[in-house]
């Protein structure tokens, strides 16, 4: 097994540096040929998705896991949709990023290049293959996927295809690789390969994110879990925090940039927290709060210390009252997990403070932490929300998947 | 010695916070204040030093060491200068770096913030410790040392002299942690502390890059080794190619930007090689070369697969005729160490050729690679190099200390 993944990355690899010089409308090309075959090939791609769904009836996986392993006509659609749009992004590879001159004569341009072979860590859902696939081709950088093992049969099948596609234009079909090992030690395998691949980014589960980042000895990207905060000041429009905190919980209870904990200011909570909760209660939310929010509305069970950094991904929603801002602040620096944060206020400078005193990727004044999101940030395409403050935090979409390097034109010049 | 670790590191993390919001004037008076007592307690320094030293000569290490580790009046001046000019220094923190307006009205600001943590792990020089400190200081991060047993006394005394400037300007001396175990466990612990530390820099020889790479739950930015190769092609100025390659080797060579191996054109060999071999030869550099080149410089030792990958960082110079620029570009993307790579020719077509073909981190025509700096490039003082392809490339000064994050702004915005 070891030789068999060494021998993948290292083909990623040699691949990768013919990738990275491919003119955009060539890659552009790949892109649209592989939408178009993923189309054409839907009931071969839905054949063996059977397979996995029966072996995950099979194996009793509960129903969301096999949910969003389910692919039919629509999905696969929505697949070639996504590399059809990524076609359409700009290219940022050759980018100037930035040029100047020094005393002595040298001309220094930095710019943006691929990073070079980008590893994928990923569980469940197969649409991921062909995402992923299309935002590393289109930033130039050879991939190496490593899907979980109760989707092989179709990333498999995904991956034939959009292999296929690559060598009807004449692009080498090893800047997709794929490790059909769906053994544990695989992954282990891959994590050591630091000479072939540049960077790994696990999407999945926390038990999955650990292994990664225990194990491996390539630069890691986590795009970890998402346990968002929307506070509700004191000086809050309440109506308006209503809608919000409403919109970052109710909008899609599954997604890391939900809301998981709801702060509010004491001073408002008698007034805020019954007609909030009560809406919440409506749409089947289990409430878990604190004293005082029990106190408020005693219908929430009693939060324990582990419900402070739960992200749910479910209708359960964590509630606090706290005595001001900076117990907001210092609350979500402790809790937090670095996504996205909301703060609702009509005051300037408390706003301020919060911007400020967060570590976090994405901060909010009087908006939903839902819009986290490439597409929703204008950045197009994402392949992930990144909680690392490396490199990329918040949504990375292609320029994320981008190094760069220093040209520096000379004419002689030599250190005195 | 684990829980103590973990109390330095989470006590920095908790100071970070405050100085991550800490304005410029009081960090730069903390970097002027730090820079005087140095100088005042030069003696107390070099007292401590005289005991690394006393030790290093009792264990026999190499004279080489024993010189840079060695403090004087001359070496703390350096130290305070360096520290003076980080002060002088534009504060990355608070940067604007992006700012556009959303369709829905949303206002997103990409602002630049401190990383929030660095871990530092080092050998020898004990300026360092000042240099680095001084340069996480200025960028608002807090940072965690841990330099090599041999200079133990010396960094000490050292961080006792910036921690009371920390504190006799009321920052918080947790900012500058140190880790005083001098037991190798001591890395593997602190590697563990990716709960508080949010990047780790090693600053050493092959082993100690090895063993942080190996063990580390936390995003590592190498500063490896530099295997830098200096390409005359058949249309360089030989005039120019003599002088930049003697000064890419001889400058300083032992440094990581220093010439380790020389390219030659198989069409010029014969005319470029023997007046440069000999100039190097009268230099006292020992030649390993290709068989061509023992054929056209009969002095030259027989080079062996090992030599193409050395970093000698010594008076030894690898030597291979090529035949040509595609032979060029491949030699050095796979014996390189992706750090700084020349080309000496008039032919700006293949001058693009190589820019374009090599991966590494800086990239000259008609230059020395000397020029790989920080100060050199105009980016002020650097911690380091980086050969990692994530988050910083090249010289890594202020900026590339930093992170950023997203800050939008809304009016009551929600997700449909």
């Amino acid at each position: 097994m070891e030789k068999t993944i060494k021998g993948i990355a290292e083909g990623t690899k040699r691949a990768s540096y013919i990738l990275s010089q491919t003119a955009t409308e060539l890659k552009n090309k790949a892109l649209r040929r592989m939408a178009a075959l993923l189309e054409r090939n839907a009931k071969l791609i839905i054949a063996a998705n059977q397979k996995d769904i029966r072996y995950a009836k099979a194996k009793k996986l509960p129903p969301a896991l096999i949910d969003r392993l389910a692919l039919n006509d629509k999905r696969i659609k929505a697949m070639a949709g996504g590399l059809n749009e990524v076609a359409a992004l700009k290219d940022p590879v050759g980018e100037i990023i930035k040029k100047w001159k020094r005393p002595n004569g040298l001309e220094i341009t930095k710019i943006r290049v691929p990073i070079g072979v980008i590893g994928i860590i990923y569980e469940s859902r197969p649409n991921v293959t062909a995402d992923v696939a299309g935002l590393c081709l289109k930033s130039g950088n050879g991939v190496i996927l490593r899907g979980g093992s109760e989707a092989i049969h179709s990333n498999q099948a995904i991956v034939n295809i959009l292999s296929q596609a690559l060598s009807e234009v004449k692009l080498p079909e090893a800047i997709l690789g794929f490790i059909g090992f769906t053994r544990h030690e695989a992954v282990k395998t891959l994590l050591k390969m630091d000479k072939f691949i540049d960077l790994i980014i696990p999407r999945g589960g926390e038990q999955l994110i650990r292994t990664v980042t225990e194990n491996s000895r390539i630069p890691v990207i986590k795009h970890d879990k998402g346990v968002c905060h929307t506070y509700v000041d004191r000086e809050a429009d309440l109506n308006q925090a209503e809608t919000i905190s409403y919109n970052a919980k109710m909008n899609r209870p599954g997604t890391c940039n939900a809301m998981e904990t709801l702060l509010v200011h004491r001073d408002i909570a008698g007034v805020f927290l019954p007609r909030m909760l009560k809406r919440f209660k409506e749409a089947r939310v289990k409430i878990r709060g604190c004293v005082e929010t029990q106190n408020i509305f005693p219908a929430a069970q009693k939060a324990s210390e582990e419900d402070w950094s739960a992200e749910y991904l479910d209708l359960i929603l964590a509630v606090k009252v706290v005595g001001g801002l900076k117990e907001a602040v210092a609350h979500i620096n402790k809790y937090g997990s670095k996504h996205s944060e909301a703060i609702i206020t009509e005051n300037r400078k408390t706003a301020q403070l919060f911007l400020d005193g967060i570590d976090a990727a994405c901060l909010y004044v009087n908006a939903s932490t839902r819009f986290t999101d490439g597409n929703q940030f204008g950045m197009g395409a994402e392949i992930g929300i990144s909680t690392s403050k490396i490199h990329a935090r918040g949504p990375m979409a292609l320029e994320e998947l981008t190094s760069y390097k220093y040209l520096i034109r000379g004419s002689g010049q030599i250190r005195e």
